[in-house]
């Protein structure tokens, strides 16, 4: 299901190769059933796959001989962190090595000054706040999952406060990154802004471990804001609810985050996270700023939504009811999932212009409206970025098909409105016909690329597109 | 001087090459001296090299049948816009055409709802800003010259405000460009952000038309704040004046502009823009908000600056007085070279991480102390990027190689910080051994690519990087 046209084939490793790895890497070279399956699957719909072996890498100097005995023998490298990614992006779907790069967590810098910091790909975003909290500063991406900064990088990921922060694209100053020849090069320097030359960063960003193993990550921080204010308001309408966020950040509300949550998100949410709010149309609001600054923003905001229909503001400003309203956001996916006892979760996204944004979800929301299978929407509604969540009989080949028929409309539906088919989530094994239909050939640029640093085609092969 | 390490040779044009060209476009081809000085000459210290030909591009068919005539031939093809460029960036050094894009000049849509425009690579930044007037929002990148914004784009210009407004690679949303092989792509949809495979808009900003040639650019609008005021605060030491940007930056003040101006650099001004500000380090200030929050950013930063050493603020409030401070602060390279009658102008740049800006700064006012060659220091000081500008005899060979020591010696003072040797001029012909220097072995993946996109090297040959 959803795979891409043309997959290369499997090969059996070659002779002789687990051997080599196991001299080398010794304990951190694994090859149990449990391993490889925890390696092989996804939290999404996608088939399991295995890889041959998993090694477990602990430093740049571990991925560069992985790389070169991968090479040597003409073995597949795939890159692998928390294992969260939604489209497949990590599955190794030609078998070879899974590179996990879990052990790679420790943060080798904190330049407050200079509002960055040095890590290694397999620190995860909520421990990597946990250790900056007494420098007054933070790292703001947050795609709702505990991802690895390294995975974060690979799908160029965003999340709940893009809208304000930008995506991992905005949030990386430069990457140290072991390419398909074995060599370690940096990206950029620590300056905040360089012409010099192109822009490799920016290109690793978002290649899903296609082009090289990314070692090291250069992260712009940002202050803690002197005042963070929380609230959800529910609306009588899903178009009521997108209208306030377009016009709120039409009028220049600089919004740190404002989630969508449609009438069935909100049920999920409510029978998940023992929670009780009403089940409407309803917004989870974000404010960052000086004291005067939020009053003003709030204010503003406050007066647009009643203007849409929306209800009161509830309001969480104590940091643990924070807390609490987030898990519960970020618990929306499981939440989703679960309307169905033994379902398995199909998670999609698209982004469309603000200005299409209300007439884009709606239509959708119509669309899955006439489906029995449970399907949610939510959002990170201030970029025109909304995904839908479908709970999924895991064994029914036609629930599979009616949920690749509304996911390719809404795919269609965002594409005609100059939108893109994934926000955030990637290429990866699911939108590869839709990447085509979307750019076109500059499809082809992207092969070329491909080709020119990975003459082999090793480096998560049958990703992003066919070659 | 300054050249690349090994130029491609320059071959005389293919017979009938000519013939071909006049036929297609006819008058918008020219191939008169004066035209063709016009396009070979730079407005900084680098040699004139004429191209064979002028062709004037009006629309993207142009373009394409300009690339296509150009491949076939196997002759070199120099995109060009306003010819402002500071590192000879678009210095035809292999010949061939030089393709003028200033007559695609077209604002092809607003999408006020949509914070985004679309245009044509020939449109400068002040025709666009009086375009945008009515629509409540402008385009904030500002380099001082009037550029084109393909050129803009080119080379990943920024400028005084990128401190609150990010660089082009933060204000392109996408790009429609001609690739080597005359096809037209384009990199992205409209939406805000987007997963959707390797970021080629990115790749393209900043690739100075080594690549390909940008033909239409979908840029990023911002809202005009409710409150715009300048100010002007003369320091008694440079390190006074950097501090207070940096300590005002760590407070989170949402600086939109901060523009670092020693003494010689006023006294430049003063001169040239007949003003009278105390010949001191000097900063420049824009502050962007509503009026609570920008009395709160200036009531903040006026402590700093007491703090440094700061004096009395000279407020510029109404449109044309703020107009006037600008536009002295943009005049400062003219003003600067015309220190001497007859001189030239060297323009170079650094970028350092801020923590290490005031000492990069006061160790090369010291170096250029000990020079008897007049030259100043300006900078975007928010970024950590500074300029200096020297005023040279173009027919004395001691100064030129003066300048050249004292260049380089700046910019291992800005790598020894981890720094860049370029944070917006691009490397052109000017910085190409400092691109090794800063980031060795990546510039073998560029090399890669540049192979890979354009393999008879035809689009802008000898920039960048030797192949």
């Amino acid at each position: 299901m959803s795979l891409p046209l043309s997959l290369p084939e499997r090969c059996a490793l070659p002779e002789g190769f687990l051997g080599q790895l196991r001299e080398r890497f010794g304990a951190a070279l694994q090859t149990a059933d449990a391993v490889r399956t925890a390696h092989g699957s996804s939290e999404t719909h996608f088939a399991t796959i295995l890889p041959d072996a998993v090694v477990f890498a602990g430093s740049t100097q571990d991925v560069v001989d992985t790389v070169n005995l991968c090479r040597a023998a003409r073995v597949p490298i795939v890159a692998f962190g928390a294992g969260t990614s939604i489209e497949g992006n990590a599955s190794p779907v030609c078998g070879g090595v899974s590179l996990d790069l879990t052990r790679m967590d420790r943060i080798l810098a904190i330049n407050a000054e200079d509002f960055d910091c040095v890590i290694e790909p397999g620190v995860r975003r909520e421990e990597l706040n946990v250790r900056l909290r007494d420098t007054g500063l933070f790292f703001p991406i947050d795609p709702g999952a505990n991802a690895t900064l390294g995975g974060m990088a690979s799908t160029r990921a965003s999340g709940t406060n893009a809208v304000r922060y930008g995506t991992m694209k905005d949030a990386v100053l430069g990457l140290e990154v072991v390419t398909p020849d074995g060599k370690v090069i940096r990206t950029s320097r620590r300056a905040r802004k360089s012409a010099a030359g192109y822009d490799l960063t920016r290109l690793y960003v978002g290649s899903e471990g296609t082009l090289g193993i990314i070692t090291q990550i250069t992260l712009k921080l940002h202050p803690i804001p002197d005042t963070i204010s929380s609230a959800v308001c529910g609306f009588a309408s899903l178009k009521g609810a997108v209208d306030t966020v377009v016009q709120s950040i039409q009028c220049g509300v600089p919004l740190a985050r404002v989630e969508i949550l449609d009438a069935m998100q909100i049920r999920a949410v409510n029978r998940w996270s023992k929670l009780d709010y009403a089940e409407l149309p309803t917004l989870f609001f974000e404010f960052h700023g000086s004291a005067a600054g939020v009053a003003e923003q709030v204010e503003l905001v406050r007066s647009v939504a009643e203007a849409n229909g929306g209800g009161d503001f509830l309001w969480s400003n104590l940091p643990e009811e924070r807390s609490k309203l987030w898990r519960a956001r970020h618990e929306a996916y499981y939440a989703a999932v679960n309307l169905r006892p033994g379902a398995v979760g199909w998670a999609t996204d698209v982004c469309v212009p603000i200005s299409r944004l209300a007439e884009c979800i709606t239509a959708t929301h119509d669309d899955l409206a006439g489906s029995a299978i449970p399907a949610t929407i939510l959002g990170h509604v201030g970029d025109g970025n909304f995904h839908v969540v479908f709970s999924l009989d895991p064994n029914s080949p036609d629930e599979l098909a009616e949920v690749e028929a509304l996911n390719g409309r809404l795919i269609e539906r965002a594409l005609d409105m100059d939108g893109t088919c994934t926000g955030e989530h990637g290429i990866g094994l699911g939108k590869q016909a839709w990447l085509e239909a979307e750019l076109g050939e500059a499809v082809d640029v992207m092969r070329a690329i491909k080709r020119a640093l990975d003459p082999d085609n090793l480096f998560n092969p049958g990703k992003i597109f066919s070659l």
